[in-house]
């Protein structure tokens, strides 16, 4: 991984420049409704966003590329300048960082389901009936309770949500080489562990993890649902350069869900409490502003709303951000962003490859439209825009960058 | 090569996906009438593109690169999603294929030229007064009928068109690393034939080409023209990775011309039968629909009309396509993509460098305009789209391509 939004002897600028404000909406790009052609954010009235396009360089954001639809990581790699393939990080450890855990270098994660297993040791449910939150708890503190940890291994296991855990290896030569055990489909067995590197870490490590998923089967015995683990996603943590040390920006994420709050970890934000609803994400950036450079909120029920298929239900999402814009603006950041991590059309009802519509607000910006939305961006005088480019145009418009060459 | 314009880890659904048409007008992009300031494609009456593009993504095609004028191989390999450049392939091959003869890996094939030598062997006519179809046919069968192929070499002539001829060797142990021995110019001799390569299969092979240059010098001694071969374009065949190992997608190509069913066929294309008119073209798609995943379709004439410098005559042709798209409509495939290989504007006569206007239609567009032409794919959702990328979007819109990351 490098560092590739930046020609690499570009100078940035240290603490004296601007302060930017990054706002998300999650999945904020949308499909015109087949009755108005509207999108959700063409449909909205959004008069704060609009009155802020009118002083923005618009344009169409590219998270990862052409066709490509992106998962919350890369879309977010991307919006924090990082190129979305080349860095891209395993699902284990980004589970791990997205449930609080501070991954250390050479830390090996892996994402845990539930299983039931039948008598014959064949997947009957991949996912242990669903268990409550409560009783997911349940299950990983009884298997806490009785694991008892290979020699000179630090096994963590952490619950997420459901039937979805974290499994966290911490010592020395580990790999994560390592295929995942989920046969994919019920009536199968559980796979073995196998190390796919050719690796000596990694096949010791193949080891540690199925003799600590045969005590998990030993320890939930009993258990009528949740009687075993499967696992994928393992991925050893190698820490991205930070924010801070690429950019010279001491960065502060604000966002209620863990995953979002892991990727901005991951690149060396800082968080500072976790909201519990939007307007306590404002109130949170509040607090924060003046001590930070780079700001990064986070606001999710937009993608929600359009993977329930409620074309309204956005609409209403991001009018509720319309409605708590100017508070935002009233904290007068030099350079104020609005955008997503990927589309989600309420209409497609999942995470999709189109453009997402952006806004660049700064005194330096080029403005087009006095409307926000895919229309207005699609003219915009960003163009489409790869998504990692976009921290650089934020540095940019903080007057952050030096020239490039004399 | 690789596979380029898809992250290597990226998941292509099998065949469970949407079914995807592309139809190719040659040369479809062009430049505005001095009078009008309308394009070939703006200044043709094409109601059923114009409502096509309603319910499209609009976009302007990048094939290659800027300010690159690509041949039709590059051309095509970029619609077909290969890195035009790093997938470049030797014109020898193409024009091998595009005659229909079926390489095998490790042959080598360059193009023939018949030239006019005087006495002195002096080039007098690089394309020996141009020949007739069925006089050139007739020099081609005289040469195979006398050759003596080299020892473990087989030697193949096909007559292409005119003065035009392919030379395909095959045998253990050759090379294309082999200099052109066209001079390009008269008054010079042919070039001896000379191996740029360092490696020994080039050098043996060079010592094979210059046996049969000067076996067929005797041959055609006594003929008054066609007295002579140049060779150019010498590439080896390697095979590529096929739609259905790429894309999961089983392809065929409706080709009237041999030099389109040679590209498709390289990329594993089927060929079931050749058009013998663009009606044709149509009622073999027809006929084809539901048998195949991915129908690539093309039509000649508006590159040829251009070539001619008749503006009227490209209009027609358009015209032409735009009436029998109804046709093509009513199979209602999930995706259909209308695009050209390069543009060859009416007014410069040749290929150029210029983006194409293209339209994806299907149920996930974003339309932006009721017409199909340069300046409204200039305004369109999908910006300026290189050309490779253009399978991804075929793939997302046809919904088969999986979410990147989690």
């Amino acid at each position: 991984m490098s560092d590739v939004s930046l020609p690499h002897d570009l100078v940035v600028h240290g603490v004296g420049g601007g302060s930017i404000i990054m706002l998300v909406m999650d999945g904020l790009g949308g499909l015109p409704h087949p009755a108005t052609g509207l999108t959700e954010l063409e449909s909205a009235s959004t008069p704060h966003l609009d009155a802020l396009a009118g002083r923005s360089s618009l344009g169409m954001l590219a998270p990862v590329g052409n066709g490509i639809t992106p998962g919350s990581g890369p879309g977010h790699l991307a919006l924090f300048g990082f190129d979305p393939i080349e860095s891209m990080i395993g699902r284990g450890v980004l589970s791990a960082l997205g449930v609080g855990f501070r991954l250390q270098p050479g830390d090996v994660a892996a994402r845990l389901n539930m299983a039931t297993l039948d008598g014959d040791g064949v997947v009957t449910d991949r996912r242990a009936g669903r268990p409550s939150d409560e009783d997911g708890r349940r299950v990983i503190e009884a298997v806490v309770a009785d694991l008892r940890p290979p020699d000179g291994i630090e096994v963590t296991l952490i619950h997420e949500k459901e039937h979805r855990a974290v499994l966290v290896l911490r010592g020395a030569g580990l790999g994560a080489g390592i295929a995942d055990t989920d046969p994919q489909r019920t009536g199968l067995s559980p796979l073995p562990v196998i190390a796919t590197g050719v690796d000596p870490e990694s096949a010791r490590t193949a080891g540690i993890v199925q003799n600590v998923l045969d005590q998990v089967r030993g320890i939930l015995g009993k258990e009528r649902q949740a009687n075993s683990f499967l696992a994928r996603g393992f991925a050893e943590f190698s820490p991205y350069p930070t924010f801070e040390a690429r950019y010279g920006l001491r960065a502060v994420a604000v966002a209620k869900y863990p995953m979002y709050r892991g990727v901005a970890t991951l690149v060396g934000m800082s968080v500072d409490g976790v909201p519990s609803s939007n307007p306590d994400t404002v109130e949170m950036l509040e607090g924060h502003f003046g001590n930070y450079d780079f700001y990064f909120i986070h606001f999710k029920d937009t993608d929600s709303r359009a993977h329930d298929g409620d074309f309204e239900g956005k609409v209403a999402a991001i009018q509720e951000v319309d409605a708590l814009l100017p508070r935002i603006t009233a904290l007068d950041p030099d350079v104020l962003i609005v955008t997503g991590d990927h589309s989600t059309p309420a209409l497609y009802r999942e995470h999709s490859w189109h453009h997402v519509p952006t806004l660049i607000a700064s005194s330096w910006a080029r403005p087009s439209a006095d409307v926000f939305g895919e229309s207005s961006c699609r003219g915009g005088d960003l163009g489409v825009l790869p998504g990692k480019d976009l921290m650089s145009l934020a540095l940019a418009h903080a007057v952050r960058l030096d020239k490039y060459g004399a």
